[in-house]
């Protein structure tokens, strides 16, 4: 192991810090684990507004770049002292859409010390409902959990710490104050203009989620806690958004023609901008969605993505949850996949100190095998490149898109050719360790090509720098000349991978 | 309807013809279609050897082209009287493999004035069996058909007309003498490693087809007749293939030391150059199958084709089977395709004479219309891009590779931008037929975005050249706020289609 875990140290107070680089702002918190539960320590948050620094060529200006480096420069005190492990950082939508997010990330990376991962929207509504749920009672029933973030807005629905529907939408505070509100003018038509471009993207889920219902509504983040907050001060209601009470308020910031000029108590100054276009949204979801009233919680992304963490640390992975489903899915047969996973995993076990390959790559290669041949659902032509599609393109709870690159590139080098572009595509620090990875996997695939239930005999991997050897027990491969002849085969295609296989 | 029909043509004596684009020949098969049933009338083969003149670029050689071209010019006559619907005219591997088939395929289409279509190897594979079920009594329970061809090997286990389970393998009697027989010397080393390089590749496929198992083993195609014919000359065996006659054979062909040696009674001269290799490939699929022995059968790719055309005929098209079963596979929203599918139909219906569509044109927007959403199995975010992924790649009965590509640029066009470089790489002829289907798919979408229940109503189409006008009844649109808006977000995207959207 070259990883510093956290599993292995004194796990009564342990240290978890999550940082969630949003669309609008940057937030952190740390919290404490002890005995499972998750005590908040510390947070902080800084209105990056990294959405409002996406030109209309889709590229962060430097100005935001600087805004976002300079609030991580602060953050990377707070989590200077946690372990590597303990520390995650995730990044939405404004770095999903970022034509040039990739030099920003690498150097978050070097102030925080920490990889930067980018999630998907539905592996962000996921995080979102696991936040919310932590903070709710566990007596509702079906909840629908609404958070309007800077870029996109997440929909969940689920029940107690379980998110069944997840979606996440192309709409946001921050992107909709651009796009409908770049005069800084409050009038009714931006806002019209504004709720029925919201109510067009919603129309793609509105009947399924209609369809499988809800007992109550619930909403996070900053919106929607400001547009709870405007209500209950206004005096539009007690505790909670309702129909009626949104409706006042819309006719409230509406009668202002500027929003500098937005007078509503307790409203933040920096909320001010980017209330109208939220508003719009959530009128939006209300009335298609048809809801009558909406609470407020605390929990968001970031609670998430810490209750994660600490799943994991406790070997409740959601992503061998998934991989499982995802082998459900497509079909895959069973018994082979676990001889190929057993196989690589035996040659993990012999090369990890020489190729330096760590207990996350264990994970890796454990799912890559589990998952290489999911693409015969598709085709058994090319069925490598075919795994290689679903497993990037598909949503993957728990992976960030980064792991499912990493996945997809183990699983597309498979078979045939080493495709080394492909790994030249990776980060310049990982291409090393996943070309090993590739390579073990390969062989492991060679030696069960029969797909024949018979055993394989205690088969020994040693590698020397670039040379991997592997030795079988005596006469086994004269025993077995098309074992013998496919890695004749391989020895040569490996040339590609900087690998020199011998076999004896 | 532009195309003329064969349907609506005098059916008791309707002529069909199917040529073959082999890699080893080419054929032409002319039969009568009485009552259902079909009658040869006329059959001519010429071995091309188009394997034989792909270059080690993968590049087709001039020589080559010539000789393909010369033979179908020769075939032509037999076919310039027969209606334009009555002939069929496919490409296997070899044109699979060339990376500069679309020239080739270009000039054979102008000489034989009739598409050229590139099948994949499992619908290959399927024909096939259509084939050779034609020829064999209906009693026999679980068949395994066996068809070496020049480039690529199919096996098809089937029962009655059913194929059940096909595979098309990279080993083929030429390729094989290329790679193996080069320097035109018989030795048992050549031989050896061809057939170790064709068990490496039934691998793939031999634990899975020894598990469905069949009853009986039949053969097709040239190869395998000559080495039937072989035996039986040899009286290895009275008339069929037994494993101890191939066993004969192949001892007899490794006595020569030179093709032009072999002396077998019965063999054609220009099968002599091809007959250690496809004995090598036959070899390795007993071996490895375990088979005993094996019968041949008249029927082969080209009879497929034929029992093909005359199912369609009969409306009974394997194409809405194909599309029905990847809607169950991949979880569709049959109502909504429904839906979607009615809409655009009615619109195909009220411009098809403007906008010239033909039958085949409201095939393919059906087909499409109720596959355009199977991509949301792996995916919300960019499904259009998914459902295209899935229709290019998977193995779909009944349809050509450039159905396949035509269906999936449909599809990759329903939503959002409209991508014009996806149909400027379709073949020039065909770019503005399907810009225009591809428009009439993405209206039908937008007008059921909702995905409501209630009807639509009674909704015009018409076209004036590039101009589109919608009408709906009056009223209704200002009623349907949503629906307005996404048809002027259309008008938008359309303009990139070359359509100017009017509506009211």
């Amino acid at each position: 192991m070259t990883d510093k875990s956290v599993v292995t140290e004194n796990n009564e107070e342990q240290l978890l810090a999550a940082i969630d680089l949003g669309s609008n702002s940057f937030h952190i918190v740390v919290a404490q684990l002890d005995q499972g539960e998750l005590r908040t320590v510390d947070v902080l948050s800084d209105k990056v507004q990294l959405a409002a620094g996406i030109d209309k060529n889709r590229y962060l200006t430097d100005e935001a770049k600087q805004r976002g480096l300079d609030c991580l420069s602060r953050f990377a005190q707070r989590v200077k002292d946690l372990p590597r492990d303990a520390v995650r950082v995730v990044g939405t939508n404004a770095l999903r859409e970022a034509k040039n997010s990739k030099a920003f990330i690498e150097e978050a990376e070097s102030i925080l010390g920490t990889p930067l991962e980018i999630i998907a929207g539905r592996e962000e509504a996921r995080l979102i409902y696991l936040g919310v749920a932590h903070t709710l009672a566990d007596d509702q029933g079906a909840r629908l959990v609404i958070d309007i973030g800077g870029g996109s807005t997440e929909f969940i629905i689920g029940e107690r710490f379980e998110p069944r529907i997840m979606e996440s939408l192309h709409m946001g505070c921050v992107s909709y104050t651009k796009r409908f509100f770049s005069d800084d003018c409050i009038s009714a038509k931006n806002f019209y203009r504004a709720k029925t471009a919201a109510l067009q993207e919603l129309q793609a889920i509105t009947n399924y989620y209609k369809e499988n219902g809800w007992h109550s509504a619930v909403g996070s983040s900053g919106t929607i806690k400001a547009v709870r907050n405007a209500c209950v001060s206004c005096g539009f209601s007690k505790d909670r958004i309702t129909r009626e009470a949104l409706q006042q308020l819309t006719e409230k910031v509406l009668s202002f023609k500027h929003y500098e000029e937005i007078d509503i108590e307790g409203l933040k100054p920096e909320r001010k901008k980017v209330l109208p276009a939220g508003l719009a949204v959530l009128c939006a979801a209300f009335e298609a969605l048809e809801i009558e009233e909406m609470t407020f919680s605390e929990g968001a992304l970031r609670e998430g993505v810490l209750y994660d963490m600490a799943g994991r640390l406790r070997h409740e992975d959601v992503r061998d949850r998934t991989i499982n489903a995802i082998m459900q899915r497509y079909h895959v047969d069973q018994e082979q996949a676990d001889r190929v996973e057993q196989t690589a995993l035996l040659a993990w076990a012999q090369v990890k100190e020489g190729w330096q390959l760590s207990r996350k790559h264990y994970d890796m290669l454990s799912w890559a095998a589990r998952t290489h041949e999911i693409g015969l659902t598709i085709a058994h032509s090319q069925f490598h490149k075919h795994s290689a599609y679903l497993l990037s393109h598909s949503d993957l709870p728990g992976f960030t898109t980064r792991e499912q690159q990493l996945l997809a590139a183990l699983v597309r080098g498979h078979r045939r050719k080493f495709p080394k572009d492909e790994f030249k595509a990776l980060p310049k620090r990982l291409q090393e360790s996943y070309r090993h990875l590739c390579v073990l996997l390969r062989l492991a695939v060679v030696l069960h090509r029969s797909r024949s239930k018979d055993r394989l005999p205690a088969v020994t991997f040693h590698v020397d720098g670039k040379k991997l050897m592997i030795e079988f027990p005596e006469g086994w491969l004269e025993h077995h000349p098309l074992t013998h002849a496919d890695l004749e085969q391989e020895a040569d295609y490996l040339t590609s991978a900087d690998t020199k296989l011998r076999f004896r």
